[in-house]
């Protein structure tokens, strides 16, 4: 049963632009709003589960959509003046949908790999490079993903279009600066925190064991309490006139010396 | 003499604006403008030419800013109003700076070190990616970066912005792909481009001689003309679901394993 929605001024697509809009209203309502595709197609094989699904058929059938759903999916049909309402971006896939927030908690990390590696941000702020550091986290095939004390809900419309969808690929968790360095000194992971004062350079770290790199803020850099507990702080030795790097640029440059190592690694 | 501006209605203020926020007028007048102290402190660190100097005084003081300038310099007092309208970013550093354009042609990069590094992107689109880029080529201290088919004019204030000023501390020069290959190619630098299908491993690749790492866009990569010219192609190998870096992030994974080489190298 497919149900239609034409007009703007209806109140369901007032709420759903309100759940795009308003991180308050994602965390009361505990869903969030995906639009696009592919995106959505990365939410499923991310496991995330989906209560409706809205498509515009000027724009795309749900034949050529192709998308494979549960059952219990409300589906509707939407004029393309609501769609265009919604619509975050400006291609035109003609689908958004709408899914079930996961907790993000750090117990839910499940860590099969013998030695993980783990990429931690600390309260990183702007969306597009937290979408260009999940994208390499995806590339990276990390074990997990985890953002210390976070500045904004992952689910945010911004994020999620710049992860390219990379937000569902990822095995990600949220929680605070202190509960994350318990979480890794509990499971004996190493942690290698990157900072501008450190001495040690980046490649002289061995890698291959359990791993935890950690960047902070292009700002301020990491906390206190993370250069404190760090088992190495470590530092990307620059020599511009400028040395400050992009906070996702950093993270890329560290994991992949370590991904480097673990290939050569027997 | 400081002449004094009050009026956001102002001939001069108008075309200021202009010069801001319209490419077509930095061409025809070979200038752009500089936001902010440290900026424009770059700037003339970095050889540019400095025309005129507009400051707030509710602001910043000439004193307080100590800039180092030419005697030939106009400097002018400019209302909060003024200001305001000016003002690019939200900070409150008061001063903003007229500069002449530099050409940014190939034949005027001038390469000292016996083994340069340069790092090439082409046709980069986002103001970000690029920002992003300069400020690892300042980190990473490279030889020079070259833009091919640029897409911007490089001093678009959403790219002096990004860069945080590293737009003036690197060599850069812009030119066709095909101008910049006969440059490398002259000059017997190993062309290594940067391409998704390419077999050969980044990190297997001696980036120790005379080196240009080449990146392309995000969206369809490097044209041919650089994926048959290069010396090598190569890759960095991907292991996700959507197998889609920034290309900033991928640019300074390149680099930053150069410098490795060449830090352990004798």
């Amino acid at each position: 049963m497919i149900r239609e929605i034409s007009s703007p001024q209806n109140k369901e697509i007032k709420q759903l632009l309100q759940l795009q809009e308003k991180s308050r209203m994602r965390r009361k309502e505990n869903t969030f709003l995906v639009e696009g595709r592919r995106e959505i197609q990365l939410a499923l094989k991310g496991g995330f589960k989906p209560k409706s699904l809205y498509f515009c058929p000027d724009l795309a059938s749900l034949e050529q959509l192709a998308l494979q759903l549960p059952e219990t999916v409300k589906i509707t049909r939407i004029s393309k003046e609501v769609y265009d309402k919604l619509a975050y971006r400006s291609s035109t896939e003609g689908v958004l949908a709408v899914f079930k927030a996961k907790k993000n908690a750090l117990q839910n990390i499940n860590l099969t790999s013998e030695n993980p590696l783990i990429l931690v941000a600390e309260a990183p702020e702007k969306p597009g490079n937290i979408g260009a550091i999940l994208r390499t986290a995806d590339a990276a095939n990390v074990d997990a993903v985890i953002i210390a004390n976070p500045k904004t809900d992952l689910y945010n419309p911004n994020i999620i279009r710049s992860s390219v969808g990379c937000i569902f690929t990822n095995q990600i968790a949220t929680g605070s600066t202190s509960e994350i360095i318990n979480f890794l000194k509990e499971k004996n992971i190493s942690i290698y925190a990157a900072t501008l004062q450190a001495s040690k350079v980046y490649h002289q770290i061995n890698f291959t064991a359990a791993t935890a790199i950690v960047v902070g803020t292009e700002a301020t850099g990491l906390s206190q309490a993370w250069r404190e507990n760090a088992t190495q702080n470590i530092i990307i030795p620059m020599n511009g006139e400028i040395d400050s790097m992009n906070v996702s640029v950093t993270a890329g440059i560290l994991i992949f010396e370590a991904k480097r190592q673990r290939k050569k690694a027997p």
